[in-house]
């Protein structure tokens, strides 16, 4: 199945008629479906399917067969055979080859709400196009390829970024990720439940000790890259705050204005500051998302909940801008008679990804141009991590993400696809 | 059952134990329960209830008897034996008296969205405990006197404030309240029939035509009462608008803020805006409830929807009020790039009480203060529609309504019965 005919069959899964958004959710049916579409390309190609107990997957390409006799497959975590070991976790004797370390390529396969296609399966997509070349031209590589799907990246479901690689790579205790609820109140360890998954398995990941290089190709989200493609430097430093503003609800035709303690207007207030001190410092700070009580139209709220979600090069600049907002907010309920609260929910330092990796990818590419990126991936947790890991951007023409307008030209995606595969090739060599 | 027996009783029904909060939309299960012990009451008293197609509710004391027999009650429309006629509707003769329209009191049973106790009960329980004082004194009035509830008074549920006395007047269409909707998209059709309430009996309302004189009691909304109970003057013109702000969705993190088209910005500056104009003209606007879309931490929203609540003491104020926050909006989205579309969902003008009708009442109540509101109620809706209309106002100590924290002491509610008593005994004299 060639790019084009993949990307047009798993594009289909979840979208919106209407509109062409995705809301593929961690463990929602749409990203289920997502998941299952992947899982049967895997098998098709033979490739041997592992996966962790949060439901992160990796299809590994063996090149000399696996390993071992293997387990019977479950949903919790299939124990890799490492190199050197002679028998598997289940005591019965390793059968195959040793392998060292593979290297994983892959993304995401979730969405934001109302996102585009690109955004995580362009990545996927593309790992398993490049695999499908490499074994066209009958390369062999020297350690396994793996093609990884990690889960709720966006955590547009659970409100946490990156939840399954953080989880996986130990920086999340499960305890803590169990309990995180999505906006309808249900614990990560309900949802796993009943998508089949045992929450017991949940916890740092054995997929990792495989994972000795990790690539993942990712459509670029601004407007930054001209050429089809590009490697990443870096992360940029970002957080999410959760900014709540407390106030009086009233009557909305009886109270006077000045009689009022409206936290409705220390947000607004609040939100236009968050905006202009952002482009004082070349930074980001967006606030995209609310919650407001009671929510009626006749009444002062009580209460407005604003998620900051703020961004900047380097990580002076983006505590900077955090206080100077907090800093303006503060102001603001003095003088309208409200509460403020910040909570960071999720704070990521910046992410400088390996220079020897990097530059050996941009000689592969010829020269490709090297670029930062304001996006958390789970390239960025990898790599905090310590595992060796680089990204590869293709060009966004108009740099809308998280939207349904989110494109990518196909003359570029196959671009992509090649550096990929050569990427592959030269690592694997 | 004395006023202070039914105000705990009613107080308990649908109330949250965390929050002491109420959430009786229209037609909801805490609503139906507190109408339920509305005609529990009704009944008991042996009061003879009457109720419209959409439930709007009349509890009749007829000081000689019901006026005819009756048919067989039922959800829809009891049709009332006008004076005069010498048949009820179904044909069957007319065996009791023939009364005048009569004198009704009352209010409403619904609430905002965690509102109070008092807005609305209020009314409701001191009418009942009105007629059982002037039962007890042994009077006998001249015409019969009603004591009333109207449905979804608040809107709280479908949009629409007055809706059951909208309709009952005939000033809202059939067709226009049976298509609205409510949050979680069920028609009022759909709702209604839910409840037991044939949709096809939705219409102006026979009840009003009993309806010679409205007298309605409620709990002040501001701090403008400092005596225990005062006459209303009027109620100001006021109008929700409903106003559409649309932009461009994108990545929070990597699309630069010069390159966004954020309706948020838009919003926020057009909710400051709201605040300075109403201070600017002793008017009243408010941003209670919004819709976000996508509503997701890491994108720039593709739309906001925000609900304005403006009032003021004339319509030229109002209409000025709203044209200068429109115009402060719309110069703002062509800064930010976005989109504007402003639709009134309702706009009711200035109500004046009957003059010769509120003066009867101060002179009742000795010189009661009379006072302006700018909240809109049931009674203003009667009095548009040609029904001599009064209101009677208890004391609020805080100014705090539509919230848990509304409140009115037990002794100046107790003055509001004497004096809607006293009211009730001199029209009906």
């Amino acid at each position: 199945m060639s790019f084009e005919e993949m990307w047009a069959a798993l594009a289909a899964v979840g979208r919106d008629p209407d509109t062409g958004a995705y809301r593929r959710g961690g463990w929602t049916p749409s990203e289920r479906a997502a998941t299952d579409w992947f899982t049967d390309q895997c098998t098709t190609r033979g490739l041997t399917l592992e996966s962790d107990g949060i439901g992160n997957l990796i299809a590994w390409w063996y090149p000399h067969g696996e390993p071992a006799p293997r387990p019977t497959p479950r949903a919790g975590l299939v124990p890799p055979d490492v190199a050197g070991s002679s028998a598997t976790a289940n005591g019965e004797p390793a059968g195959g080859p040793a392998y060292r370390p593979g290297i994983v390529t892959g993304s995401h396969l979730d969405s934001v709400i109302d996102g585009g296609a690109f955004d995580g399966p362009l990545g996927v997509v593309s790992a398993l196009a490049a695999v499908d070349r490499l074994r066209a031209e009958g390369f062999t590589p020297s350690v396994p390829i793996g093609v990884g799907v990690f889960v709720e990246e966006e955590g547009s479901r659970f409100g946490m970024p990156c939840l399954g690689s953080r989880v996986a790579a130990g920086v999340l205790p499960a305890e803590k990720a169990l309990g995180l609820t999505d906006r309808a109140g249900v614990s990560l360890a309900v949802a796993l439940e009943a998508a089949g998954i045992d929450p017991a398995g949940v916890g740092p990941s054995p997929l990792l000790q495989r994972m000795g290089t990790f690539v993942e190709l990712h459509v670029e989200q601004g407007r930054g890259l001209t050429a089809p493609v590009g490697v990443a430097s870096s992360i940029w430093p970002h957080g999410r705050y959760r900014f709540t503003f407390g106030g009086e609800a009233n009557h909305a035709g009886t109270t006077l204005m000045e009689d009022r303690h409206d936290p409705m207007l220390t947000y607004a207030m609040t939100a236009l500051a968050a905006n202009k001190q952002a482009r004082l410092t070349g930074a980001r700070a967006t606030f995209g998302r609310l919650s407001v009580e009671p929510n009626g139209t006749n009444a002062v709220p009580s209460q407005v909940i604003a998620w900051l979600d703020a961004r900047a090069a380097d990580q002076t600049t983006l505590e900077s801008l955090l206080a100077a907002i907090t800093k303006q907010a503060t102001e603001r309920a003095e003088r309208d008679g409200t509460t403020l609260d910040v909570v960071p929910e999720s704070v990521s330092p910046v992410v400088d990804f390996p220079a020897g990796l990097r530059d050996r990818l941009v000689d592969v590419l010829n020269g490709a141009p090297v670029l930062p990126t304001g996006a958390g991936h789970d390239a960025g947790v990898f790599s905090a991590a310590g595992i060796p890991t680089a990204m590869l951007f293709v060009r966004n023409p108009t740099g809308v993400s998280h939207s349904p307008a989110e494109h990518a030209e196909m003359d570029d995606c196959l671009a992509g696809v090649d550096a990929l595969a050569d990427v592959l090739k030269d690592l694997a060599k």
